[in-house]
């Protein structure tokens, strides 16, 4: 597996004062990635870290919840210069590997299939980005790119087998290595909006 | 805000032999929700916890990664009960409101979104589960059931107004005071797949 799946530890001691809820620290009030700090991994694919007109803000000194990786992606991928722009953009065969522990999950998976996985090599702190692709700025919550306070994505793949804990899918762009945080079924009655216009990206292709 | 708003702290100590990398452990070895582990307020909706049929295993000793919540969502719903069994059942309009910390990422967020929240209500720790409406014993990862080793769900919501930090929206399903981890722009050309078919539901509704 990659380096990323080589995860260090860190202890954590209750407070019995607060039976009721928990929230975890980050190692260090990290304004980058807390969970990966070493900036010089997490920024091996972009050396500067941060592009002209682009914002970044202090991220808080602790976390609200935590994520546990219940398995690995496996991509052709091996930079992030070489992953396809968008899961479209490529129909490479990606193996989805599920922890022994939730195997039983995988009971009834069929089809069409939601992953969501965790983009460990992004950082968490950018609020405004200028994509390279587009060269223009916009905020996060406009875009689909891998930096973002919680670096989740999600990508709708087809199913192609199912052998043990394994799945073979296509439709994915993300990192070998990336660790795999759920697996849900798509509905098209409640997920498929096919008429959906994401205004800025529309104006973009067909300038009025 | 909701008592899931009022959260406690737990110290976190760094490993500084593993510098690349870390990882958080939860609060105890617990097989239930490590980051709220009050089972009575955890299973307020659900006495019992776990019917007959479904099967729990033992959650691993640690987070791999920590997750912020970066704003709350308004509902109509303050127990599970009164929720939409999904996000098209009902037209409720409902609130979306970021921290101001994250205010200037919401530039550019327009038309239809697409947000991640966590339900932070779930137990964890179930891999095949009995949904009530179902009747019938799935893996988890065939289910949207909120219980989930990583309780993150997605809705396709359609966005009706953004005054300052709130965003109105109408489709969404879940709890008065679930917490918000993302919120990303729906790409139809990518997120669409109207003839999608989960294999175990389209055989429920047209048995052949």
């Amino acid at each position: 597996m990659t380096a990323a799946a080589a995860l260090g530890r860190h202890g954590v001691t209750a407070d019995s004062s607060l039976p009721m809820s928990a929230t975890i620290e980050p190692a260090t009030p990290a304004s980058h990635n807390p969970v990966l700090p070493s900036l010089g991994f997490l920024m091996a694919d972009d050396p500067s870290g941060i592009r002209e007109d682009e914002v970044a803000i202090d991220l808080p000194g602790q976390f609200d919840a935590g994520v546990y990786f219940i398995g690995r992606i496996r991509t052709p991928w091996v930079r992030r210069e070489d992953c396809p722009k968008n899961p479209r953009e490529s129909d490479a065969l990606c193996l989805i590997e599920i922890d022994s522990r939730y195997a039983q999950a995988l009971a009834g998976v069929e089809t069409c299939s939601h992953p969501l996985y965790w983009m460990d090599r992004a950082r968490r702190d950018l609020v405004l980005q200028v994509p390279r692709h587009y060269g223009e700025r916009r905020g996060t919550f406009a875009l689909r790119s891998p930096a973002r306070p919680n670096p989740i994505a999600a990508s709708v793949v087809t199913l192609r087998a199912i052998e043990g804990r394994v799945l073979s899918v296509v439709g994915l762009d993300c990192l070998d290595g990336t660790p795999l945080i759920d697996i849900k079924p798509y509905f098209a009655s409640t997920d498929s909006v096919p008429d959906a216009v994401v205004g800025w990206h529309a104006r973009r292709r067909s300038p009025v």
